[in-house]
Parts: structure tokens; C-alpha cells; sequence
């Protein structure tokens, strides 16, 4: 089970009623938290979640609007008594701007590490996520993120009878693990079945539509995509900015064949989003205006 | 007259309905800002206040929760298309604290002027205001601010005919420059009485009571003053941590004679302050709780 929690909606600046876009999730007691502007404490703590279990902050780029809030996180996850490492994924620049933010957060009870993304796509495991960063199209280098949750096959019984493989050696298997058993080298691929599907989540903005996008976004469960203007007349500025409207976005969900979009990163004029709704449905049908605080718990969908 | 908002109240960390301590002035269309932490920029479009006139901002001292919002607002004032540029006032090391956190708000469109202050008091006069920095007893080097709109004397009409002074060199004199009439240089004082009792505010946090607090708060209108603590048993902690309880602030605003006095930036962990208030207004009369957005409009008194 992975807990989804969009914390804000905003793009560009924070506001009195929308907190800046970051999405945090919850696996296994493992907290991966991906963008942090100012205020997305605040958002933390306004949806009831912990700032202990956060192993992890994915950056998809360096616009104050997706980090600013970073230092005062570090300290409030200080103050939280974290003593654990922490792992920040993000761009190449990552160093040096984590260094610049913390001369107002130099002192912390845990160890910060800095992992730089090479290349245009890039795989982490990591506290059980499978995360996956892959370049978009910004003005800025940006970054997109899959957040995977692999489900391994179920485990065959009556092939372990079959094979004789004492029951006290079947979870070892399980859990992917060779055993040595009267000579013979057991392998878990001898009991386990293929892997199930898994949980996908696809996380993307700021960005101009891609095909990396598109590719990295195939068969997601749940997309969360920028949709920075709902007016159609604001094409030319989404392209001047390198940003989506809403029914970019949705094409977007539409060829990637996810199950379902939530837009968020919404430009500070947006009012009234809903009233362009029907209009992006009719690009994409199960698409839905992200809002602060929005969760849900999302499931292995396979018996 | 001068409009004051206490932007927020909060200490340490923001919460989801505490906005972190910061003053705003506006004073014939120029405002000051003191600190500036994580949602100053949202707590001053909540209040309805203005970006655009910002022309000086204070800072009390680097710790995160006074100056972490600094990138946010800056670059929000640039989207609010300020050309003019900014003056920035703080304890030494400012131009490093402010470069570092530049690092994702490296391009605006206006200026960017730090002042650092030297020594244990520095006065500045900007746009009208007639700032006074002094320093405090914190665990880094912290000062607090207090912040008067002078008046000068009242024009003596008799006097300026006694002296045949021609009515069209009145408002020279007026604006205290002088006039050189019929091989006579005129000089204001001649028709100007002794200056009157303008606006004096003051504002201060984080410190333990201090003799140069008490002395440079002397008589103010409103001093706005931290305490950080309710609960009187928390003096070990306000005396550990070099902050104050509500008590120690009261006995300042007694010992420096003010009018009146708000107490902030409250420890996140504190609720039902205003159970604690009259114990606090036996110390001085004239204290209140301060709230997020709380507004005054100080005038003058005298005629």
C-alpha cells in the first residue's frame, strides 16, 4: 500500500490558500517527499503526517518555488529528532545549492546526502521505493519521477512440495534468497512465480509536454502533471514559460495510458478551474483538478 | 501616521494557522518589513498588503525562521515588477547570508543593497523612517529594531510676521531649508517650534531581557516583544535557550514605560495563551496577545 498526499497545488509563489506543488507518499514506514517550496512544512503538518519517516526529498529542479523550503524542513525534521540520513535526489547542481541553502541550517542532528542525477533517465532503489528520474523539458534542467512499487510473484506450494524444499526454507525464497540444501543450490526462481503488477506513480512538473514524459508516465496508476494554465488562450504563454496547459496535460495522460490524472502547479490567476473541466475530460476522462491536502491510498490491484 | 501588521506570530517553525514573526510598516507609501521567514510573502498577501513598496527589510538575526522566506519574497517583488532597489539591514554577515540564499533567486530586476551594522547600536534614516538598531542578548548575534516617524516643531505664524518674513519663503522654512531674504539668511529655527512627539515602535525578538532593550524601547508607542514562553515553569528553558517568558517581556514594557505592548513569536508547542494574560497584565497593564495580521494606525498625539 503506498499513501499518495499532493500537500499544494501552487506554481510559482505560495498563497493564502494553496501551498506550493509537492507530493509526499508513505511506504512501509518510509516517507519520500518530492519538492519542497516554502511552506510545504506547513502543508506536512496540515495533513496530519510525520516529518520523522522522511528518508528521502526527490527534486525535479532548483526555481525557488520547488526547494525554498527546504532549510526550515531540515531543521523541523531536526527538532523531529530524525538522526537517520537523508537522501536528496535531484539534479546536477544539487550540491551546491543544498551547501548555499544551508548557511540558515548548518547544524543538523543527521547526515545529508546529495545524489546528483547523470544522464537523462536515471534508477533508485531505495527504502523500497523504485524511483525513477527522467529529463522533461523546462527552461531550466528538470526532472520527472516514476515512484514504483514492485510486487514480486506469488510463491507456488505446489511446486515447493513437488521439488521437496522443507517448508522452514520457503520464506528464505520469499523473500528472494538462495538456500543451500543437501548439496543442491535452491534459487527463488524455482517456487516464486513471475512478478505482479506493481503501484506506479508518475510525478511531472515544470515541463512542456515530452515524450520522455509520455514514455516514463506508460500504464501509471495515478499521473500528478502540471497544468500551469486552464485557459486555452494561454497556450502561448505556456510555451513562452515552457509549462502545460490543462489539455496538454491530458493528451499527455492519454497517449502514457494512465489510469488516472491529477493537475496541479496551477498559476497564481487561476480561479475557477473547475469550469474548464469538462473540456479536458473530453480529452482524457478520468482526469481531476489536484487540490491541497488531496490523498489517496493507492493498492495492489492483483489478487 | 504610520500602519503597522504584525504579519505572524509563530517561533521556530511555522504551523499551519501561525504565520513565523515579522513586522510590516507602511508610512507615506513606503514600507518597512522586519524578518522575514518560511510564508512571510503569504501572510502579507492574507493581510492585503502590498509587495510593490517594499523599500527596506530589517533582519533581527540568520536563524532560518526570520529569514528563510528572504528568496521568496525577492522574487515575488520581482514579479510584482519592482524596478527600485531595496535596502537590506542586518547584524554582520548579511551580504553572505543573502548571496548564499541567492542561489535560487539569482535574477531580479531591481537592486539589491545590503547594510550590515556595526557595533552594539547603528541609526539609519530611510524613506521617512528613522531606524535604530540595537544589539540583544540571543545565542548568535541579534538585534532589535525601533522604528519612529519624527515631527517637527509647529510653524509660528506670528513669529515669521513679526520678522517680515515674506509668506512665500514659508514653506522653504517649513521643509527646513534656509532662505536667503534681502542679504539675510533665514534658517528655520527662527519660525519653527521645538520638534513634537512623533511615532516611536519597537520591535524585538528573540532575546532574553536586556538593560539595552529596556533603554532603547524607552517610551515607545507600541513595542512588539517575543515571548517565546507561557508557562512560568518554562524559565529554564526561556533562560537555556536566551529567549523570554510572557512575564519577563511585561516587566521590560513596565521598565521601559511604553504604552503598550504585544507579546509574539510564540513556542510552537504553546496553545490557550490568553489563560495566561492576566497574570501578565499585573506586570503591565496595557499587554496584549499578539495575533497574525494584527493592524494598528498610529498617529500622532499632540495637536
Amino acid at each position: 500500500m503506498l499513501d499518495v498526499c499532493l500537500l499544494g497545488t501552487a506554481g510559482m509563489m505560495p498563497l493564502p490558500y494553496r501551498y506550493l506543488t509537492s507530493l509526499m507518499t508513505r511506504y512501509n514506514g518510509s516517507s519520500l517527499l518530492t519538492d519542497c517550496g516554502e511552506g510545504t512544512q506547513v502543508a506536512i503538518k496540515k495533513a496530519g503526517w510525520s516529518f520523522h519517516p522522511i528518508d528521502i526529498i526527490c527534486f525535479t529542479h532548483y526555481h525557488a518555488d520547488h526547494i525554498s523550503g527546504l532549510p526550515g524542513l531540515l531543521l523541523t525534521m531536526g527538532n523531529a529528532e530524525r538522526k537517520e540520513p537523508l537522501t536528496l535526489i535531484g539534479p546536477k547542481g544539487l550540491q551546491r545549492v543544498v551547501t548555499a541553502l544551508r548557511v540558515i541550517a548548518p547544524e543538523l542532528p543527521f547526515e545529508v546526502q546529495c545524489v546528483e542525477i547523470t544522464g537523462p533517465e536515471q534508477e533508485f532503489c531505495l527504502h523500497g521505493y523504485h524511483i525513477r528520474a527522467f529529463m522533461v523539458r523546462h527552461n531550466v534542467l528538470c526532472y520527472g519521477y516514476t515512484i514504483e512499487i514492485q510486487r514480486q510473484g506469488r510463491f507456488c506450494v505446489e511446486q515447493a512440495l513437488q521439488l521437496h524444499i522443507p517448508k522452514n526454507y520457503w520464506g528464505v525464497l520469499q523473500k528472494g534468497e538462495n538456500v543451500t540444501y543437501e548439496g543442491r543450490v535452491l534459487t527463488p526462481d524455482l517456487v516464486m512465480g513471475p512478478p505482479r503488477k506493481g503501484i506506479k506513480l508518475t510525478y511531472c512538473t515544470d515541463t512542456r509536454p515530452a515524450p520522455s514524459l509520455v514514455k516514463n508516465a506508460a500504464d501509471s496508476d495515478l499521473l500528478i502533471c502540471e497544468g500551469m494554465y486552464a485557459e486555452p488562450e494561454k497556450l502561448v504563454k505556456a510555451k513562452q514559460y515552457k509549462h502545460m496547459t490543462f489539455y496538454e496535460a491530458a493528451q499527455v495522460a492519454k497517449e502514457a495510458q494512465v489510469q488516472e490524472l491529477w493537475l496541479t502547479h496551477f498559476s497564481p490567476s487561476l480561479i475557477h478551474a473547475e469550469q474548464y473541466m469538462p473540456k479536458v475530460r473530453e480529452i482524457f476522462p478520468n482526469a481531476h483538478l489536484g487540490k491541497d491536502g488531496k490523498m489517496v491510498e493507492m493498492n495492489f490491484t492483483e489478487e
